[in-house]
């Protein structure tokens, strides 16, 4: 399937050429632990649909996170493209649960012939997936958006190694989803973007992590990948709140995005 | 004076607890080469409005950048509490001229209790902006935002460097606005924090720079200081865009926050 079936997002309405209305239904395999809906995936509907309304590739889009949308509620997403030039269009999605405000997406989307291109960004030397065991959870992820993702740590704690002491900040994780078989898109790297919080307890070493306030997707380039790599950096963690970037790469070494995140951090609730 | 004098953002009403109006008049000494807002002078406008009305300190803020706001136009700023939370408010701020909309601020302000804290980013070792020269601009910057500005290049490259080869992307400059005598503060770091663009013609080595889509501020720590350091790192430019980011410390070493930031990169109009 592709990322919109993934999602089960769909077109409900176009009212005209800068305004169109998505559904889709917060279906288990999208969800936290928690049951409310992956912040990622969240961004992946609303970057989704504008994409399809605008019919050009996302360059940069930030989701604002305002509420929780749970497993079975259904959520509308609202694209209005703002600003359409001969290149870029500016839009923003809203999304909605009911009256309930979800999350909002600003972002641009286009392409321009520029005569200069460069990534200053370098994969690190890793080993490769299949060389690499999948990571383990806390808790039961059936039902939950992990049960849908293969996720396989290059650098990262397992849960008897977090000590309680701050590392270098940095985890690598080879990450992908397999139901999604026809290639990463910008939906797929906005859904795999979204670990800036299980960052943030690798770094400190805790039982903990985070809620995402916002999620910012920044697309380079697309190419052909089924695994991504994730070169996530924590750079702080101060007033109670977590900041970090995820730099994403093809199997191909092909650097396809960077995201960057802040997070409420929180302690898990561990059973008692 | 303190920013908002620097800015010259006024309060013009506030409807109630979770709504407010606030107007500057976009002054020379606030705009680009060009005579248009300093894109940080809008963000820096809107978070300061929305810092005052929520009693809060910024955590996160980013800028979608839609129109441009010229020397003498006076820009309107509406701010939206749109939840308000016991440690926690995020808000929105619409910025327009007339009816033009120039910018659209998402943003989290907020302080909770968390019993770790930790920065992973250290402050490179620079030499002091004493012992460093006031950088060269291309051009006259009488009326503009560079004027405002002491810019120190620790690592740049001068116009006459500008050789066409790429660099591993990274700036480091010391920077500060001499007029803000009342201490660094979210705004500042919001004016500040808008060097992406130049960053991408320091990278690639060319006579060229962007114009910003975005701004996103992820504020750290503040702290006291005059001079802020800018560890600036250009990911790529790819597509027409460029995507980089932005490290703020404090002159007593303090990671005070991270910016980043994508433009649509672009060549000077060289005269003929």
């Amino acid at each position: 399937m592709d990322t919109k079936a993934f999602l089960g997002i769909q077109a409900v309405s176009t009212d005209d050429a800068t305004r169109g209305k998505w559904s889709m239904v917060v279906r288990p395999g999208l969800v936290t632990g928690g049951s409310f809906l992956w912040g990622g995936c969240g961004l992946a509907a609303a970057v989704s649909a504008i994409e399809e309304l605008s019919g050009r590739t996302c360059v940069w889009a930030t989701a604002q996170y305002l509420s929780y949308a749970r497993t079975g509620e259904t959520m509308e997403v609202d694209v209005t493209l703002a600003v359409v030039g001969h290149q870029i269009t500016q839009a923003r999605a809203v999304c909605r649960v009911g009256e309930r405000e979800i999350l909002t997406v600003n972002a641009a989307v286009g392409e321009r012939p520029f005569e200069h291109a460069h990534s200053f960004v370098q994969m690190p030397d890793v080993p490769l997936p299949a060389a690499l065991q999948q990571r383990e959870h806390r808790g039961d992820i059936t039902n939950t958006i992990h049960e849908k993702m293969d996720e396989r740590f290059v650098i990262g704690r397992e849960l008897e190694d977090l000590d309680g002491m701050p590392n270098d900040g940095r985890t690598l994780m080879w990450a992908r989803i397999p139901d999604v078989i026809e290639g990463v898109d910008t939906a797929t790297l906005a859904v795999l973007g979204d670990f800036v919080p299980m960052g943030v307890g690798q770094a400190l070493g805790v039982r903990g992590g985070g809620n995402s306030l916002d999620n910012t997707l920044r697309v380079v380039r697309l190419v052909p990948t089924k695994w991504v790599l994730l070169d996530i950096h924590i750079q702080a963690v101060e007033r109670g709140f977590g900041h970090g970037t995820v730099n994403m790469f093809a199997e191909d070494g092909t650097f396809l995005a960077t995201a960057s995140q802040s997070c409420i951090a929180r302690m898990w609730r561990e059973p008692k």
